[in-house]
C-alpha cells in the first residue's frame, strides 16, 4: 500500500510494468467507472494528480502512462475500478511486459513512494 | 468536436486506433496533467464519466480503453494535457495502429456522438 484516503486505496501491482507501477482504486465496489459514479470518478483523478508526480520522484522516472481498461474487450482482467500509473524513464523501452519482483523488492518500492509522500 | 463544457472540450482523434477514440482536453493550456490544477484533474475525469458511456452507445462499442501519456518518455506528442477515450469491441482486435479515417467518416461518427449526448 502506498496511499490511503476516504475514497481511494493505491498500492504496488504484483505484475508491473515498470518499477512503482502503482493501482489507484476506489473502495466501494463498482465493476467499472460507468458503474460508479461521477462523484468517485473525480476523487480517482484527483489522487493521480497528487500522487503520480510523486511515485516519479520516488523511483526517479521522467514520466508515466496513464490506463485503464474497461470491459473484457477492452482487456480488463479484474472486476473493480482501477486505472494504472506506469512510470517510464528517459531512454528505457516503454514495454507491457509483467516483471516479477520479488515481495522485498516491492515493499522497497512501496516504501520509497511512502516517503516522499510523507517528505511533504 | 462531440462535446464541450466550461473546462473541458472532447472531440475525435484524426489518427484514431478505433471507431469513436476521442480525446478529452482541458481548455486552459497545460503541458501535462501535473502541471494543471487538481480541479482540472476532477473535470477531466467527469467527463470521462459523462461522456465514455455514450460513446459506446453511439458506435455500438462494449468497452474502451483510458489512456494518457505524460512526458516524452512516456510517447506524449502533443504537450497539452488530453486523455483518450479509445472504444473497444468484443471479438476485434485491440490495436494501437493509427487508422486513417475520411473527413467524411470522421463527421459521421462525431455526429453520431452528438446525437446520443442530445438525446438524454
Amino acid at each position: 500500500m502506498v496511499f490511503e484516503n476516504e475514497y481511494v486505496c493505491a498500492f504496488l501491482d504484483i505484475g508491473p510494468v515498470s518499477e512503482g507501477h502503482t493501482l489507484i482504486v476506489p473502495k466501494i465496489h463498482a465493476e467499472n467507472l460507468s458503474q460508479g459514479t461521477e462523484e468517485e470518478s473525480r476523487e480517482l483523478m484527483a489522487v493521480v494528480h497528487m500522487l503520480a508526480p510523486k511515485i516519479l520522484k520516488a523511483i526517479g522516472a521522467d514520466g508515466y502512462n496513464l490506463g485503464m481498461n474497461q470491459g473484457e474487450c477492452a482487456g480488463q482482467e479484474v472486476m473493480h475500478t482501477h486505472l494504472h500509473i506506469m512510470p517510464r524513464k528517459v531512454g528505457m523501452m516503454r514495454t507491457f511486459t509483467k516483471l516479477r519482483p520479488t515481495k522485498e523488492e516491492l515493499a522497497t518500492s512501496a516504501q520509497k513512494i511512502r516517503s516522499t509522500l510523507e517528505s511533504v
